[in-house]
């Protein structure tokens, strides 16, 4: 099929830069001997999750029991849960399906830790368990060495477990490259401190998983860490450009959309809002506009109703007609690709495929 | 079963709350002598569709052919597509559509209606057209009179076509209450011009379809207005409080969450960020935060990664435990509906109805 005869909104991906993305990041890790966990809550797409595996990823990342589900129905079968699993009915969900897949869970407190270990023993089953510390962005995670080393230890006594080593989230790293080489010391200044307390505690952290797009490239650079989850990689989008991360050139993802509507001077309304885009701000930038038009750098993106895209074509380059087809680089395309059923990989202008994104709206 | 059965993060309803809101606004819309039409796009759930029926609406809007698909094949008969249909892909399906239900389009250009005209005329259908205009919006629609008198009478010429009146969305009356009456006065002028621009050149106008749902007491003023088309009433949301639309007490619609980690002091991380609410702002209010949290003012939901939803509970009126259950009314119940499979009509603690968002995704 041709790319033309795609009705829109349509997600479209460039398969060379997609390929290009995965094997420039994969080759980085095998040259720094850190293990790839790429998440897949980037793409929700077991295929796209195979082809990650194929490329030389060790296991995958999810957000959800659900988005676990449903990579484990389609044969993935390393997965981490990146994500506190609290409830009862999520740890006897989460020990049902560790019968079909390794498993681990990244958690924080010892009431996650004990729902887990409670219905994995039940079950018979070992579930691998990372206890999540926090190096600086203030979301999750335990930030005194003292309390983490105390949690590991409840967890190496409790039964159906595995206690497999720290993971962390370096969310405050998503900055202007520049600035991140100062914030990296802060985050290894920290890491050094529960690095030190677990060896005087005598508990062998075998696994230390961090990392994400922004912070890629400096994976190397983490002290102690043995395994990155980043997601954007295979895509990147217009927060990464803004944040210096990518050049244009490697924004392998872009919504294509129809001009509905010109009939207001200086704009163009294309059929693409927050339902297709999300309202995803861009944070690396000015937090201003909704995405970037390919091919365009005059027009903007300036703001989203539910199903219209407002284009400010005041400086545009060229005149806008309705009927007119475009492609839009999102701020971001983690949330983008959660608002559709399905995305398209395309080379040069041939529809190669197909993708179901079988696991949005797994939110349970 | 019981509300406490429910996995998190859910979408509750509260049946009563509902209800009352439906049967206020339909009793508005008769002691107007206006039509109800209300915008599915808010549910996107054929059961919601028909009990609106129920109470008195005369059709539905949506904003979708994918949405008007569902919603047809669900019985729904009278509907809407308030948006403008453009390629000619799209008009073949809204021409096979319109074989097994009356639907009508609105739109702003020539290329538009032709396109639909000629799929329509093809296979022997009429299908209803609305040219929308602007009353101040400045988004979609003609805002000389002249332009939509000129594209009216091309309609009137097209086949497989009936004109049927002026569209039009005051988005820009989004606003808190007190500053709605002045803005009022500018539409009403505006209005004015195109009645009489129709009424000079002898186009009889049958419908005036405008309205939403922070205008919808208002609606009776509006000049020469037949139907509107409100969604969020159903429910309403922190920026329906905000715009001082509706009091607290009517807001029927919450997320159910669960409490995932407390580590960071200061701080309650609950398991639905801008994949379960969407990153839509508070309009209507200081643009911070990202919903209420239900019963606890002091509590703020100060950011949201994608499935971590950030709280500050500094001043928070109790304690958050790790498994402790809250409600959260979103900003914006349309996107943040749009991010679930289903939702769950509550009655009290008792969960009363299940129903799936069937036209979720439905883009194109």
């Amino acid at each position: 099929m041709h790319i033309d005869q795609l009705d829109t909104p349509s997600i479209v991906i460039d398969l060379d830069r997609m390929e290009r993305n995965m094997a420039k990041l994969s080759a980085y890790c095998q040259a720094s001997g850190l293990q790839l966990r790429p998440h897949t809550k980037t793409h929700k797409i077991p295929e796209l999750a195979k082809r990650q595996m194929a490329s030389g990823a060790r296991g995958i990342t999810v957000a959800k029991i659900g988005e676990a589900r449903v990579m484990a129905d389609a044969g993935l079968n390393d997965i981490l849960i990146a994500y506190p699993i609290v409830s009862e009915v999520k740890a006897r969900e989460l020990a049902a399906l560790a019968e079909r897949a390794r498993l681990a869970v990244s958690l924080d407190s010892l009431e996650a830790a004990q729902a887990v270990s409670h219905q994995a023993a039940e079950r018979g089953v070992v579930i691998g368990m990372f206890v999540e510390v926090d190096v600086g962005f203030h979301r999750c995670g335990l930030g005194r060495p003292g309390d983490a080393v105390a949690l590991a230890r409840e967890i190496l006594s409790l039964p159906g477990i595995e206690f497999r080593g720290l993971m962390f989230y370096p969310g405050h790293m998503l900055a202007v490259r520049s600035r991140q080489l100062e914030m990296l010391t802060a985050v290894n200044d920290s890491l050094d401190r529960f690095h030190e307390a677990f060896r005087d505690a005598a508990i062998h952290v075998r696994e230390v998983s961090g990392g994400s797009t922004p912070t890629a490239c400096l994976s190397a650079a983490f002290h102690g860490l043995t395994e990155i989850r980043p997601g954007m990689y295979l895509f990147n989008d217009r927060n990464m450009v803004g944040a210096e991360v990518a050049p244009v050139d490697d924004c392998a993802l872009s919504v294509l959309v129809t001009v509905v509507s010109t009939a207001v001077a200086g704009r163009a309304i294309v059929d693409g809002g927050s339902k297709t885009f999300s309202s995803d701000r861009f944070l690396s930038g000015d937090g201003l506009g909704y995405g970037m038009v390919a091919g365009d750098p005059g027009a903007s993106v300036e703001a989203m109703s539910e199903e219209h895209g407002h284009l400010n074509i005041q400086d545009a380059s060229h005149r806008y007609r309705v009927g007119d087809r475009l492609q839009i680089i999102p701020n971001h395309v983690c949330t983008t690709i959660n608002m559709h059923e399905r995305v398209y990989g395309v080379r040069g202008t041939e529809v190669q495929a197909v993708w179901e994104v079988v696991g949005r709206g797994k939110l349970q």
